[in-house]
């Protein structure tokens, strides 16, 4: 049982909609209710039966609600919590769904002050590349992980609520440091992300782009999915998480440098043992982890 | 209608396999015949239905052939050749599936000499990541490209020959120099493959590791899903394509220094820029080219 009566979803948007619709499947009777910049969205989302409210006044939004939850672009989050600030009861619990967690915890501190408290940081582990309500599905999280990067000042109580919200959605609760959690998601999704964009930016402005475009096929498409993500989003996470993945960008470079010289030298050897040890590798990853997770 | 009465693939892995039994669905009626340096691989294909014969001695397998199909590693395609010059009849046509092609006519212009009017070179644009004759299957090529390099020596009357095989097996021809065919897949397939091998090696050997593959989810999963690829046809790809790919390496991995000094820079306009430039030229391609195709 979902542990709130009433929960507001700041950003209706694929994580904050597909909550929602995850939420309803799964049994959740109370409340959700809609806030949204972007009046468009809101109705869009209300038409779809994302939220039971929208468009009401700040005061009504928030009477009698126990839980705010933040699904917006992470360098928002600053204003967000200004602006909701004077609405936050004391009863309120309020997590949010951002990719990068040190930086949304460091503008969480510096907002809520001694109310920080009742932040439980959260990061569900699931996407797709399209975006807005309309992307929204009820079984996103389903199977999929979601991080709880908790605080030491968070109420175990809290954290506890809010790993039984995601568990409701099917979600699979794992605790991390705020700074591991960077670190990993810097690696397996922040630098793919970059490295997309920048392949399919790179085809694109080439003198050839034409004949280019023309030939790519299936594994140009899976290699570059992710390039079709939101830009305002991925500009956000990349400037939240500069520290870890200039880190991890340098390294990977070096690594790319290093096999760059060994196709100079046509050295056939050690191309293969590089690829033969990523496809060892990939194939353990796919066994072990992904697939299991698909399954469940 | 095929123009052919006895086809010998060599190598009946997952190209080959995959021609042979697009060729039965589409109704050929004709032989065809493995070859394999691999008796279990040759068994194999054999005892799935994929060749009528294996296993016959060369002269066997030869008689009344008017194809070969090379579907072996463009590197093997040197010695392949060698081995049948004895058996190459003067009506037979000879073809191959290699993913480079200036490589392979090279080779294939010293080893046939003044018979290199019958080499009629081509790529299907089309695989997974799997391998050998259990990967094969007979909807491989349908509605994919093939791509044909013919050589000004060939007979109009063999390239024809040619377009009409991969067109009985569904795919659409297209005609490119070898060296416009070499520059495309280098930027395309060849360095994608080689980022998504160097991508995974990188995670592999982290210190980290554990921790990363732990919470790696679908991006990582696209985004890498070329690094299951068969590690030695890759290392010959990549060594047979060398010049472009370093070419075009080069210039990506500026545009990756470029974008890495964006984000140490915490220049978001300018990284947003690119981000959704990429998105846009993903898109437009998807629109135009790549799904208008899939549904073909």
């Amino acid at each position: 049982m979902v542990p709130f009566k009433k929960i507001v979803i700041c950003g209706v948007g694929l994580i904050g909609g597909s909550l929602a619709l995850a939420l309803r499947k799964n049994g959740y009777k109370g409340r959700i209710v809609g806030l949204e910049r972007n009046r468009e969205i809101l109705s869009r989302a209300y038409a779809l039966g994302i939220v039971d409210d929208a468009g009401s006044p700040m005061d009504e939004t928030f009477r009698g609600a126990d839980l705010l939850v933040l699904s917006v672009p992470v360098a928002q989050t600053g204003n967000v919590l200004k602006m909701v600030m004077p609405y936050l009861s004391a009863e309120m619990v309020v997590t949010d769904t951002g990719s990068t967690k040190t930086d949304v915890i460091a503008v969480a501190r510096e907002v809520l002050a001694e109310k920080i408290d009742r932040f439980v940081p959260a990061h569900p582990i699931a996407g797709r590349e399209m975006n807005g309500p309309d992307a929204a599905v009820d079984d996103l999280f389903t199977g999929k992980k979601t991080v709880i990067t908790a605080l030491s000042e968070n109420r175990k109580d809290d954290i506890e609520k809010i790993a039984g919200l995601w568990e409701q959605c099917g979600s699979i609760i794992h605790y991390l440091s705020p700074d591991d959690h960077d670190n990993v998601f810097a690696t397996v999704s922040h630098m793919p992300h970059l490295l997309a964009y920048g392949l399919v930016d790179y085809v694109a402005n080439h003198a050839k782009s034409d004949l280019f475009f023309q030939y790519a096929a299936s594994g140009f498409r899976d290699f570059t999915r992710i390039a079709s993500s939101s830009p305002e989003m991925w500009r956000d996470i990349t400037l939240a998480n500069r520290a870890h993945l200039l880190t991890e960008m340098d390294a990977y470079l070096e690594e790319l440098k290093n096999m760059r010289d060994l196709v100079e030298k046509a050295d056939g050897p050690e191309l293969e043992k590089i690829y033969a040890n990523a496809r060892r590798a990939r194939m353990n990853w796919l066994n072990t982890i992904e697939n299991s997770e698909s399954k469940k």
